[in-house]
This record gives structure tokens, sequence and C-alpha cells, in this order.
């Protein structure tokens, strides 16, 4: 660690050797390998942009010159040289610093920015206020291959050509994604690389843009060369540059996949630190698929990019016709299963809440208005308390205020699948079904038919009724207990879904109850809770919603998230017992 | 028109000559012109398209042969020769069919759509499912070459590629969108149309796919070559056709953007019988945008592909430095808004509410997550009665739920003025204001200082606070004079904003008031009443909220829906004594 002593801020990187600079990158490699084998975190990523990153640096003037990171999940490095290396080094301020660039953090950091595909219109938009205003500087948008096949990365591109001054794209390709690589694209970015950025065509000039390969993308002197060409460049410029994901750690290069993202692990052999799952709503959802596809019938799983998020390589390895990665476009992703419904077959898409957002108008122009019968499985849907870019919360308001979705809200494996068996075997509209979050529950269910449009009464009290929804389902039960304590005797509701409400019940309880509880595990915003809230508005019941509060978290712990929002048994009961 | 009578079904063009074919083209063409004129509709779109469809059925069997419209306002002659010929034959019939592809009416017709980008997708899903299920049959998408920007489009395209049996993908290139064309990939087209198909690079074959060119789109004979061989491909192919929009009629040739969608007009000279319009919410707009850019400001004027709404052609005439039309690329407007505001650019985005909602992602985590101060002029957000695909009543439920946007609710002229003014003063926050939509109101404002985050007494009384936003503050004084006539002095409020409450007046009113209405010209689940409704829910205050059912109308009569979800002041009158 001699060289990374030298570098406080960026603009020390340009009084370093070229073997310098080759010594600094191996001593940032293994900065990084030792914090995220402890913290976990996105390795594959930063390993191979080290290079790259050291070289913007010693080329260009930060912050005149501006670097934006595309997803932002591969800027540790840029972190390291930019003022922040305490985060690395010491490990008590392991936690200083975020995992995505943030402008709070340094001038260097220009948006918070967690989603991908965004650095390009981003950049556009910086270069024409830039021109605007008569300023100066080079815009440098720093793209990965996989982000390149997102609609809106490639609405930026060629709106970037339209603008008659400095931009220069670096397009990161190091051959994938999170996953492989899926798309026509891929195979003239193969092409490119193979011929050393000649090909019969090139996706970048068709859209307009100059166009130049760099091969050796984790050379630092090479990438030097590199940027000293296109620095002041006059046009936009796409510069094509091949890296290796998680070069000089051979466990990353070897399972890039697994190393895109990692939870703590053992430095020596790669191996993760977190003991193998069993049973898991994964599982139970795999199972139903399976079994259907064994029966014939022509399902069709989903997922835009995230396959390792759901299990779904198993599938993809027995039933390879059944199974799709359309890459990073979730637009595509719901538009295609629109496709797939009306012609007959039985799509699955697999989202996470926070990236489902980006295909809102597919999900309502596209899927709910030809109300097809397609089905999508939403992990992640919760409050959260990490990086503003992730949060979960919101799907509840989005989904719901879209006419003809079914939004589900299974409480236990028992109800996944059944609810799972039933948005496959109904014709009539789109179904969502939302996994809870707060541990995996399994609790048989009732005898009898299940339907899960039906609202299941867990236990009948009086005066205080509870609608407990999804992994709130436990919450709403503890609830209950405290409010025993007090004599209360509450009745307690699993309504099993977001969207269908029990008139007929919800008359029912204005005869021997007074107060009325939501409780969601989401933004309360246009959520579930309101609705009810509506429902009782000209009556005298009175209604409690619980819920997140309508903001973005920083880096709050759940603790202190549930306190502030009451989200703890005895402060319900406590906020119930006042209205009573 | 003596073709057309032999024409009841699509098989039946297979029976006539090429030189048949060609005199149905000039009868459909005065068909669809004597019609529109006289309705209003879509007029080049459709006229350029006529030799495509009769070629389409002519080489093809349609149903189980399948072509997707893109938009599908471009339908008309493919529903004259699917059994829907009357609606253009006989004018009582001339609403029996919708503007745009409906699965009700046809077998011929697959999804309702009404946005663009979004055929290729649905076509490579249809594929998909073919292929599953052992069917045959062609799946042919019409993507014209203004929806090629589109993200969705982009994404489709590169993941046809990946598809390994039928698809045909026809590029209807005329040379324009709505307005005309921006971005890097129009530089290609016009390459290849200029060589033939032949050019140093190819957009189609950079993203995978086989590629075929068609000089002659409005030549019945080889367009009828080309999709003969292209039928049964057994790969994805583009087949890119040059055709002129608004060919055989002279006023929309030579004035193309105007009669993409005309009012009735006069069939003879091509003029509008609508009458020119004066003072305007859009010339507020741009007063105030023209006197800010005369100061030196670096305002940035955007518009996705539809600067005609609002009508910007003047400012982009005279200050074409701060008007940009990104092009049918609703996301990278966001985005981009999102880069020029960080870098110290004013953008104001001028968007309609059903197409703002294709950017839900970038709304939330470019710009609001980084708290942005871009503007975002919000217009048809309203409740609509007519086509599913382009109803305006879901802004307020999908801005409110995200954190961090303000969302202004001018009532008049002079607020929209006095609103944008401040919203371009701040740095703090992105705001979107919706421009009402119930008329043009004047409506001076108070002595003092104005300020939208402040809500607005019109009239104090007692038992009933009326809470009337945006284009419905007429309704609520309306309904205040109702509710006069029952001796109910009702107080009357203009929130003035969809996400500010005033918590200390909400407190107030429960001093002398029983009954809080809201009222808002839009869809009620996660929209603005409930937040209110939530707001009483554990007091003594009864609240009613007004507006529309969740639900896509299909083509009813704003009288029909007004008396259904009671937004007329007798109707929410009798509500409110019915609680009293």
């Amino acid at each position: 660690m001699t060289i990374i002593n030298k570098v406080n801020q960026a603009s020390d990187l340009k009084k370093l050797s070229i073997n310098e600079l080759e010594k600094l990158a191996e001593e940032i490699r293994g900065l990084l390998l030792k914090k995220v084998s402890q913290t976990g975190g996105h390795v594959g990523p930063n390993l191979g942009v080290v290079e790259l990153t050291l070289a913007f640096h010693y080329v260009f003037d930060s912050p005149m010159d501006k670097i934006l990171w595309d997803v932002s999940h591969q800027s540790y490095s840029h972190k390291i040289v930019t003022g922040r290396k305490e985060a690395w080094l010491d490990e008590t301020s392991y936690k200083s610093v975020t995992g995505y660039t943030a402008p709070e953090e340094s001038p260097h950091d220009f948006f918070t920015v967690g989603h991908t595909s965004t650095s390009v219109s981003l950049a556009v938009g910086m270069a024409k206020a830039r021109d605007i205003q008569g300023e100066s500087g080079n815009i440098v948008a720093v793209l990965g291959d996989g982000s390149l096949s997102g609609g809106l990365a490639l609405e930026g591109l060629s709106n970037a050509a339209e603008l008659d001054s400095n931009l220069i794209v670096v397009l990161n390709d190091n051959e994938m994604s999170i996953a492989e690589n899926h798309g026509g694209i891929y195979r003239n970015l193969a092409e490119l690389r193979k011929n050393n950025g000649q090909a019969a065509t090139n996706l970048f000039t068709a859209m307009g843009l100059n166009y130049q390969y760099v091969e050796e993308g984790n050379n630092v002197a090479e990438m030097i060369t590199a940027f000293e060409m296109v620095k002041n460049s006059n046009k936009p410029i796409v510069l094509h540059v091949h890296t290796e994901k998680g070069h000089g750690y051979t466990p990353a290069v070897t399972n890039k996949e697994r190393f895109h993202w990692q939870m703590p692990f053992d430095l020596e052999t790669g191996d993760s630190k977190s003991p193998g799952s069993g049973e898991s709503y994964d599982s139970v959802i795999i199972d139903v698929l399976t079994k259907k596809i064994e029966e014939q019938q022509p399902i069709v799983a989903i997922t835009a990019a995230i396959p390792g998020l759901f299990g779904l390589k198993e599938l993809q390895k027995q039933h390879p016709d059944h199974y799709i990665d359309v890459g990073i476009a979730e637009q595509h992703s719901i538009t295609y299963a629109a496709g797939l419904a009306k012609a007959g077959a039985k799509p699955v898409i697999f989202h996470s809440s926070t990236f489902l957002q980006r295909a809102y108008d597919q999900l309502s122009h596209d899927l709910a208005i030809n109300d097809l019968p397609a089905v999508i499985i939403v992990k992640g849907g919760k409050i959260s308390g990490g990086d503003p870019t992730h949060q979960g919360s919101f799907d509840i308001p989005y989904i719901t205020s879209i006419p003809n979705i079914i939004y589900l809200a299974p409480t236990s494996k028992e109800e996944v699948r059944e609810m799972l068996n039933w948005a496959l075997e109904q014709n009539e509209h789109p179904v969502a079904i939302r996994i809870p979050e707060r541990g995996f529950v399994s609790a048989p269910l009732a005898e009898g038919t299940f339907h899960p449009l039906e609202w299941a009464i867990e236990k009948q009290g009086e005066k205080v009724a509870i609608l407990a929804t999804g992994g709130f389902l436990g919450l709403g039960e503890e609830t209950a207990k405290k409010l025993q304590e007090h004599h209360v005797d509450a009745t307690l509701i699993n309504p099993r879904s977001f969207t269908y409400f029990d008139s007929e019940l919800l008359k029912q309880l204005q005869e021997k109850h007074q107060v009325v509880v939501t409780l969601e595990d989401g933004s309360l915003d246009g959520g579930y809770g309101e609705k009810i809230s509506r429902y009782y508005g000209s009556s005298d019941m009175k209604v409690l919603n619980f819920g997140a509060q309508k903001r973005f978290n920083h880096h709050q712990t759940m603790e202190e998230l549930y306190e502030e929002f009451h989200l703890l048994p005895e402060l319900i009961a406590e906020d119930i017992l006042a209205v009573l």
C-alpha cells in the first residue's frame, strides 16, 4: 500500500507514472476485495473498471469534466480516488459511503442512481445545459453492455446524436449483464470485439454516433491513450471498451454471475459465508410451474436479467423452451407477456418491485386495457431502509391505481401456491402476486375451498378489526395479542389481496366494531389503507392506516423505521386504544 | 364505388386483379377522406398505408396470419376490408367502429392499442406463443418510423432477433413522426432510403435482424411482391417500406403534421372547420417562457413528439436553442431533463397525462430521488370518456405516489402563470403543473402575496367544506350554490396542489364543519381525496370523495360519466345533505 497513500484527491493521479498507476490498480483491487468479502456488495463490476477509472481521472479534470456511472454500482474505485479511500482502508469507516454514486458525499458524484440505462440521457442533458450556458468541460457516461438493452439507453443514444458538441459514451463491454446478455445487439458487440471494432454493420454508427474501439480496457496505458484521443471531442462519440468482469480475482472471473453482487464471502476460495437455503417461496413457485409444464401447459417464465433472484436457473436447464431472459428490458417483458397471453400461452413474469415500475405504462396500456391473463411475481415489495434507488415500497400504489389488475397478497407458502395455481387457471385478468417479505411462513389453509378473492377471518372479535395484508399478517397477530392484554378482543382479517374489497363484510363490521385498522408493508400514499379510509369516510367508523410515509429512505435500519412509522405491535395497540 | 362492393371480407381481396386492387385503393382513399373530413380523426397515417394494407390481406390469410398495427391509428383501411366498411359507407354507422384496433369488433384485431412502439414486443410474444404451442401462421407487426425511437420498440427489436422462427416487422417509413423525426437513427433510415436499402451501416442488421427494402410502398403490386417474398420466412425480418404520409390527398401531403390528426375539415381546401384560438393556457405558458429566455435564463422547452398540442412551434422558431423535440422517447425526456436541471439549466417538459405515464420510473428514480428542479406541464389530465388507450385520469395517482414531486393544480390562467413563475424560480423540487381541462378561466388573484403552497379559502362558511381541485373549482362553486338553496353555507377551498396538505387548516375545519368533500378530475383510487379521508380517519369528520371510478372507459359521453360518478352539483349536494 505505497501508492494509495499518495492519492488523496483525484488530481493526485496526474502525478503518478504509468508504472505507479498499474501498482495502484493492484492496491485498489486488494482494498475492494478485502472490504466486499466482509460486507458484501458488487464485486465483478468494480474489479472490471479499475484501470478505466484511473485513466479517466488521469486524463480528465473532475469535477469540471464529469463522469456519470450508469447504475453506479461500479463506482467504488472512483470513490477511492476522489477523497473517500478511508471507507475501504479503515474498517470502522466501511459504512461511511454508500454503494452508489452520491452527490452528498462528493462533488465528483452527480446523481444518486441505481437503476440501469440512465447515464446517457443524464449526460445528454448535462451537455445541453453546458452548451446553453456557455460553459465547457467533457461529459463522460459509462454504460455497461448489459444496460445497453434497456430502452432508455437506446433512446438516449439516438438523441445524443443530435447534440453538436462534446459527449463521450464509454461502453464498458465485459460481455455480460448481471447474468448472460440477451438480444440481437449483443451479436453486433461480439463481432466488433472479434474484429477490433470493425464489422459489417455497427449499432452505434447506425444511431448516428462516432465510434472507436479499445481492446485492452484493463490496461491503464491503453485506456489513457484512448481517453486522450477523445478528450475535448466536439461531437458525441462512443468509446467501446473491452474489459473483463471480475478482472484480477479468479473466483469472480470464473463465476461472473454469482460475483456480480455477493454476500460476504471467503476471500481465498470465493465461497459464500451464507448457508444454502432449503424450501423457499421461490421453490414453491418453481414447483408449481414445473408441474404445469410437465402437464404440457404453455407456461413461459420471463425474467428481465435477474434470474438468480428467483432461482430460475434450474427451470431454465430443465425446460429451456419455457424460460426466457429478455435482458434488461423491463418494458418489453410486460408487453411481450401481453402478446403471449393473447395467443394462448401462460406468461409468468418475475420482477422486483423497484424495477417493475419501469413498466408502468406497459402494465396499464398493454396488459390491463387488454385485460390479459399474464401472471406477475413481485418480490422486494416492502418498506426498505437501504439505498433510496432500490426501495420496494411503491408497488401497491402504482399497481392498484391501474384498473383490471388483481394484486394478490399471500401470507404463507400455502397461499403463494394456491394463488399461483388460481392465477394460472383463470383467463380473465392480469394477476400480480406480491411475495411476502417478512420471513418464510407455512400455515396450512383451513379445510374447504380456497379462493384468493375471499377475505379470511383469522379471528372473530369485536370493537377493533385489523386488516393485515401480506407479510404483515404476523404483525396483525401480534397486535391482536397486545390488545388482548388490554381486554380488547380484536377481529383479525387477512384480505388476501390489495384490490378486492369485500363490501358485505366491510358493512357488517360496522355493527360491532368502532375502529378498523389497516397494515401494509409499503408506502401509504395511494396505497391499500387509504381505500378503506375512503370507504368508511361517510360513516362513524374510525380508520387507522399503518404503513410507510411517502419518502425515499436513506440508509436507515428497519428498527428505526418501524418505530417511526408505529409498525410495532405495542405502538399500533396504543394508537388504537387512543381512539377507542 | 364498384370494387368495394365486392369486398365483404378480407379473403375477397384475393379474387381481385392488380388493376382492381389499385382502383380499390382509390375508392378507399375517397371513403377515408369523406368520413374523416366530417368526423375528424387520423388522416395522413391512414392515407399512407392503403396499398400496404391491401397487399397484406391479398398475400396473407388473416386472422391465421396476424397483423399488429403499432398505435393502430392507421388501421382504418384494415377495418374497411375486414368486414367493417359500413362504418365508412354509411354516415349513420360512422360511430360503429373506434379509431384504433379493437378485438371486440373483429377477429382480425388483436389488441386495443393507442400508445406507440408496442407492436414489436406484442408480435414477439405472439410468435413465441405460436411456437410453444406448435401452431403456425405469420406474425406481422407494422411499426411507423416515428415509433421506432421509443425505447420499447428498440427493446422489442433486439429481443426479436432471439426468435428462431417467423416474424415480420414492417417498418412503415413515411419520413416523419407526428411532427418531424428526431434522433440519430433517422439519419440511417434516410441513407437506406436514398440508396435503395444499402448503407455503410444498418440499424436493423446491427440488432441481429434480417433486412429488406421496398421503395414503392404505395404501389400495390410492389407490396404484394415484397410480402410474397417474406411470407413464411423462418427468421425474423425487417421489411423497410417507404411510403408517403397523406398519399393521394394534396393538402395532407403538403402539410403532413397538421394532417396527422385533424378536426373536421373542408375536403376541397383542407382548411379546418374549427375557428382559430386566441388566448389559451398554452399562450400563457409560452409567454412566461419567452420572457425568461429573453432575460437570458437557461430555459429548455422539451416535447416528446407532440409540439403541436402545446403550441410550441413559435417558441421553436424564435429560440431554437431553447427548444428540443426528443421524438417519441418519453423516458428520455424526463431523464434528459434531470441532467439539464442538475447542470443548472431550467427544463420545462410538456406532456400529456396518458403518455407521461411511460416515464413513471424516470419521474421517480431519475428526477425525484435526486430532487431536481425540472418543471413538467401536464395536459389532458382529466376524466375522459373516449378511447381507453388515451385516458388522462391516472396522473394524480401515479404522480402523487412519488415522493418529492410537487403537483400543482391551477384553476385559472392567473394561477397557471404564477405557478409556472414560482416553479422556475425555486431550485428545491421537481414541480408538475396540471393544466385545468374544463374551459379557459380567468380569475384575478386576490391582492397580496401569492404562494402555490397555500390553500385559498374562496368562501368561508360552515358545516360543509369543499376542497375543489384544479378544473373542478367551478364544480365546487356550483355545488356551494346548490347547498345554499338548502340553507347550507358551505366553505369552498382551492387547495392549489395535490401534494401539499395544510394540516393547520384541516385541523381548524373540525371546529365548525361536519363534512369535508373532495372533488378531483381523475381516478379516485390512489388519488387526492383518499389522502383527505386518511387524514380524518381517526376523527368524527365525515369525508366524501368525488372523482372517477377506477376503470378504463370505453367511448362514453361525459354526460353519462358525470351522472354515474355524481359529478354534478345537484348530485353532490344530495350526497352531502344525506350525511349532514
